[in-house]
C-alpha cells in the first residue's frame, strides 16, 4: 500500500513513517520538497539500521497525497482548512486518515479551600494548576470539520490520535495501544483496522461513526495532563474488560 | 470515614458499598428510607460473606448527607438540580464527589460509500450505527454544573466516572482501573485519592481542576461504545507509559 504522511516531516509523521515503513511504501509530504526528501533519507537510514530496506520518498504535500492510495493527515487543527485546499485535487476515492486533534495550553482559576485564585501557565505555586484542554471545534470534531472539506467519494477515518508520537517513533519501544477507530464506512474503517494491526503492540477498536470522534480526540489532552501531573512521560491508553 | 451514597441503591452506589462498606462506615441514600434500609441489609449480608463485618446504614438522602464526612452522588444527570436541592442543608464543609456523567443514546446518519444513510437505534443493518455520546453541559461539563449548587465550604472532587458497575460490585473481581480525579482543592484531591486506592486494584491520577472534568467524563459513553462495538464488557481504562 502506498501510504502518504501529509505534514509528515513532524514527530508523529517520523513514527508513522518508521512503523509503516517497515511493510509500506511511505511517501513523507511537506510543504517544502526538500524537507521531505531530506526526512525520507533519514527515515529510510533509520530503518536500515533496523534491516528493513525501506520505500520512503519524500514531497510536497499534494503531490505525496495524489500518488498514494491512504493519506494520513499528521498536521495541527489550525492548518486543516488551507492544507485540504492544496492536497484536495488529489484525495477523491480515497482513504484519509485523520489524528487531528484540536486542543490549548490554557490558564485557568482554581478555587483551593474555597478562596478563586487565577494561576498563569507559567505560576510556580504548589497547585499547578496548568493543563491542556480539548477544544471543541464548531462541527463538533476536528473529523466532522475535515469531512465535508473533502471531495465526493473520498473516505474519512479518525484514529490514532491517543498514540504518544515519541514512542511511536522510537522503534527499541514495545508498544502496547488500543486504537480508537471512528469512521462512517465499514469498508474503509477494516482498511485502517489492518494499518492498525500492522505495528505491533497496536489493537484498533471501532468507536461508531464519525460523530463519535470528539470523545477519542479529547482523550489526547487527557493523556498529556496524566503525564504532567503524575510524573508519567508520553502515556496512552488501554480498555481493559 | 462516614461516606454518605447519594441514590446508593441503585448499580454503582452497590459497588462503592461493598468496596468501600470492607474499611468504612456507609450510608446508602435514597429518595425512600424502606429502600435504602433493605439495600443496607443486602450488602451487609454480602459483605458478611466474605468475611467482613460492614457498619452499612440506610436513610433518606438529606439525612445520609448530614451525618457523612463524605458524600458521594450516585446520580443520574437529570436529578442533579432536585436531588442537591434536597440535600444542600448537610453539605457545608464537606467533600463531594461527584461521579455524573451526562450522556445519551443517539441516532445517527452514516455514509456507507458515500450515501447518507440515517439508521435508527434499533436498526439491524450490518453497520450497527448506534453509539452512545457525551452530551456537553452548559458550563463544560457535570462536575461544574455542580460546584456552583454547593454550599460555601464545599469542596467537590470529580472522580470514579469510568468504572463499569457490574464489576465494582462483583467481590469475585480484581480490579485494575485507573482513576482520573478533578478537583479545586489539593486537600480534598489526596482525600479522594486515598479513597481511590483503599478500592484494591484502583489507581489514581490527578487530571487537574474542575475545568478538566469533562475529558474524563466524555470517556464514560466511550467505554459503552467500545464494549457494545467490540464484543467487550464492562470496560475499563488504564492509562500506559
Amino acid at each position: 500500500m502506498k501510504i502518504a504522511l501529509i505534514g509528515g516531516t513532524g514527530s508523529i509523521g517520523k513514527g508513522f513513517a518508521l512503523r509503516w515503513g517497515q511493510k509500506h511504501q511511505i511517501i513523507v509530504g511537506s510543504r517544502g520538497e526538500e524537507k521531505a526528501q531530506a526526512k525520507a533519507a533519514e527515515y529510510t537510514g533509520i530503518l536500515k539500521d533496523y534491516g528493513y530496506d525501506a520505500n520512503i520518498t519524500g514531497s510536497v504535500n499534494s503531490k505525496a497525497a495524489s500518488e498514494a492510495d491512504i493519506v494520513l493527515l499528521a498536521i495541527r487543527y489550525g492548518q486543516i482548512a488551507s492544507t485540504i485546499e492544496q492536497i484536495k485535487p488529489g484525495l477523491a476515492g480515497k482513504i484519509v486518515i485523520s489524528v487531528v486533534v484540536p486542543m490549548e495550553k490554557d490558564r485557568c482559576i482554581i478555587v483551593p479551600d474555597g478562596v478563586p485564585l487565577e494561576i498563569s501557565t507559567n505560576s510556580r505555586e504548589d497547585y499547578q494548576a496548568d493543563y491542556f484542554c480539548y477544544v471543541t471545534p464548531p462541527s463538533g470534531s476536528a473529523a466532522q470539520e475535515i469531512s465535508p472539506m473533502l471531495p465526493e467519494g473520498t473516505e474519512l477515518v479518525s484514529a490514532f490520535h491517543n498514540v504518544p508520537a515519541a514512542k511511536l517513533a522510537n522503534l527499541d519501544i514495545e508498544l502496547n495501544y488500543d486504537i480508537g477507530v471512528c469512521g462512517n464506512s465499514m469498508h474503509s474503517k477494516n482498511i485502517v483496522f489492518d494499518l492498525v494491526r500492522d505495528i505491533c503492540g497496536m489493537r484498533p477498536l471501532d468507536i461508531g461513526p464519525l460523530e463519535a470522534s470528539a470523545m477519542v480526540e479529547s482523550i489526547t489532552p487527557l493523556l498529556v495532563n496524566v503525564a504532567i501531573r503524575n510524573h508519567m512521560k508520553d502515556v496512552g491508553i488501554k480498555f481493559v474488560d
